[in-house]
């Protein structure tokens, strides 16, 4: 069997870091290339900080592409004061990272994600960690798109669980509603993994200390980073435990989807700015009764994943 | 192992009707009363529609007892137009019963619950198919009972589909969020069957016709009773292809939860009339990293079910 090729889709961001960490570590898939996004920064801040983490990582192979940067429905983008309290407003925890050497690729976000759904099929595992503005628009421009990716597994939404920016919405699928239904509707074997999961995994200074005490330039970056986020989850009264492990987990369940439970459900995303709840991830009444490939994870083995994330990052840091 | 006992509490209402033939015919449990609540109908209509069903099924040993009329917040209670256009102004289809030469128990429904879970502890099934008025007083006047019942099984809520009377809201949940609140954060080992659940399990004409063939009274008057709630199921554009086995289906879960995958999961329901989402059933965000004995049937196995159900009814209609 072909090593799984993987693409992310970040706007990066602390935990879109940790994803991207993440997906370099992890030998069971090959990370092709990530598409840059809109979100917790500027895209093009999101492209370069990829670059640079890439760089840090030494995982100068890995091309990055310059994505959406507004939504589908809005004609510019500014980052929310709350996404800059959490990642700083860098994205990246206020650290300062090596400019990569690199450049950030000519070709758009949505030909080379259109390209690699043609190329590998059904061995294509794609992540998306933000808003669904670049699905959305790469499925417009090429229907096979819904069909051709083997597994669309993307961190967004609520489901059993209130949302974190309303009592109804998750910041990822608020950016962009329409775009975010539009995927839900036509993306076929796509798993939602959303706060109803990745809230239950947390991390905390124990694991990022352990980063620190590598010695290398890649653990001390990381773990300053993450404590950022940490400290940011504590004073702003998220959760004084640790912090959420979002992003890195949709890694994870795209390449091992037993990490949680997930149930089968045709869901759609509301985008109606009247009905009170703009941006709600719930299940579509009219397809209760039609199967579908479409997935939410409601239950999670925290203790796996974040036993499994810390050893990779370890290996990765070194 | 003893039978287990089973108390329904009903505001009966076409499915409850189905629910109290499903208790009485199940041979693996024994019916021990039926306590009753407004919601469907008002609470001495549902009283009286549970006797004279008894009566109709042979069924003439279960007590009947009278619960709330009116929610934990409000001060009486008016059955609701769509209430009367789903089940009959009388609660049963508008169909005739013969009355029951019993008569309502003197005890209060309340009191009759909180004796129960004291003698029959971990071998009391409760199952709440409407408001959970009876439940929260029950807990409020003997906290213990939260404790002691080994099982309780209410349909009601919706966690991973809109509601059904608004988007946010089930109907008997919305009748008091207040007590379903208390409810689902006092009471043990408790499962929420939900619309999640229930409308994926439909019943259509040509199960009833069957019953009708059996030749017998409680053929024809069960067969009249549901025609009618799938008629409006029908014309109230709720579904076309059948009505749904709401109540029944949580009598089957209480007595074998294998027909439905739930999730462990610590629920609330929202009753802030400001909020816009009252009523609503959610996981506690406060809870999440916390064990529960809280389930919510979130996937059914709806083929077994239904078949299931029609054979008992088969049975019970004989």
């Amino acid at each position: 069997m072909a090593t799984k090729k993987m693409i992310l889709d970040l706007d990066t961001g602390v935990d879109d870091a940790l994803a991207l960490a993440y997906a370099v570590a992890d030998p069971n898939v090959d990370l092709i290339g990530i598409i840059s996004s809109y979100g917790n920064t500027l895209v093009e801040t999101a492209a370069q900080n990829s670059l640079n983490l890439l760089h840090l990582l030494g995982a100068d192979d890995v091309p990055v592409f310059i994505g959406a940067s507004h939504s589908s429905t809005t004609n510019n983008f500014e980052v929310m004061p709350i996404s800059q309290l959490i990642h700083g407003k860098n994205g990246v925890g206020e650290i300062t990272l090596e400019t990569s050497p690199r450049q950030i690729e000519t070709q758009s976000a949505v030909d080379f994600l259109i390209e690699s759904a043609h190329q590998y099929k059904e061995n294509l595992i794609f992540i998306p960690t933000g808003p669904l503005t670049n699905l959305a628009a790469a499925i417009e421009k090429d229907n096979d798109v819904a069909t051709l990716i083997g597994n669309t597994t993307l961190m967004g939404g609520a489901l059993t669980v209130p949302g974190n920016l309303t009592p109804f919405t998750e910041a990822n699928i608020h950016q962009d509603p329409e775009a975010a239904d539009f995927a839900f509707v036509h993306q076929q074997n796509l798993t939602m993994v959303g706060l109803d999961v990745t809230l239950r995994t947390l991390l905390t200074k124990k694991e990022t200390a352990a980063w620190r005490t590598l010695g290398t330039l890649a653990g001390e970056k990381f773990a300053d980073l993450m404590d950022f986020y940490i400290d940011a989850y504590a004073n702003l009264n998220i959760n004084k435990n640790g912090a959420a492990l979002h992003d890195p987990l949709a890694v994870a369940v795209g390449i091992d989807p037993s990490y949680v439970t997930s149930i089968a459900l045709a869901m759609r995303v509301t985008y109606d700015k009247e009905s009170g709840d703009y941006g709600r991830t719930i299940g579509d009444k009219e397809k209760l009764l039609v199967p579908t490939t479409t997935k939410a994870a409601v239950l999670v083995d925290s203790k796996r994943f974040v036993h499994d994330f810390q050893n990779l990052m370890l290996t990765v840091l070194q």
